[in-house]
């Protein structure tokens, strides 16, 4: 094979099932590369000392994929030696151990990969509006306001496309339906 | 699931079996950790301008795990928040595209699994008892000295436990044996 017909490639993927390592390494590997770099972030048991049952992730799809590719290029323009780039994100819920993301980075050399990883996922959680939400393990055990608040505080905006955060509107929602909900369940 | 029941591991193998990214993977994910950060060294099709078909590794396997497991240690004094440490090489040939080294580490935070993969991968290679041999597609299509140099010299020691590199009987045993095996070839 010519190395033109092995041309760089972005593999942006959001999807509600599980997530696959050997899948997304699979994508990226080139044998005009001698590294493969990836990240993966799984769910934890714990937030902020609180116990925690699942993660569930939502997004503005296209938009979201709109921002991976900006972060691919500056990739390419960082890095040009950067052969292959993949980024599968999980939406919905996400128990524990599992992967919300998996990035992986192909490159001739090591220290391109590495780097690439490293700044693919420190962008994406800056910058890609998907929204996490934390489902402590004792939220609707002890109805209450302060349990609501800390539901609605832990959607953790990766977004930077609002200036100033979320509009208000969005923000408050999930509080709004669990208010609903509580309101309906103990009524 | 207590954390003190899912205590730091290092899992290390050196094999001649394909590796598996998913395997490795797996072992060092933890409910306690939101972040795997892994290296994948593969075989590339070239190197230093010349086509390879296969690498060939070779190594003192006890020394080589000794080694591998004070660069755990070392891990784990620089990033303590550290939990699973997997370093799995791969032995004897390995064919383009295929792994020869995957490590993976866990933590609860991305930083210090994305710190941690790159000092171990940085640091196997630099002192750890395994040797790669290259195999150019021509080396022995074109028989001559300049190919038999050429393949020991592709040599490349990743040890750094003799100062003065590997002993001259070593270096040279490639070298010899190809001798051997042409003399037998056109004799």
């Amino acid at each position: 094979m010519d190395e033109s017909e092995d041309m760089p490639k972005d593999f942006i993927k959001l999807k509600s099932e599980k997530l696959s390592v050997d899948e997304v390494s699979e994508l990226v590997i080139s044998p005009y590369c001698g590294a493969v770099s990836l990240f993966i972030g799984t769910t934890r048991n714990n937030f902020e000392g609180k116990k925690v049952i699942h993660l569930e992730y939502e997004a503005y799809t296209s938009m979201a994929e709109t921002e991976i590719k900006k972060i691919c290029r500056d990739v390419r323009q960082k890095w040009p030696s950067v052969k292959h780039i993949a980024v599968h994100h999980r939406l919905g819920l996400v128990p524990i151990t599992e992967a919300s993301v998996i990035i992986a980075v192909s490159s001739p050399h090591r220290a391109e990969s590495l780097e690439a990883v490293r700044y693919c996922i420190n962008t994406l959680k800056a910058s890609v509006p998907i929204w996490k939400k934390i489902f402590p393990e004792v939220a609707f055990a002890q109805v209450g306001p302060r349990e609501i608040i800390g539901v609605q505080a832990a959607f953790s905006p990766r977004f930077s496309g609002y200036p100033h955060g979320r509009p208000y509107v969005l923000r408050l929602l999930p509080s709004l339906l669990s208010v609903c909900w509580l309101s309906a369940v103990y009524s």
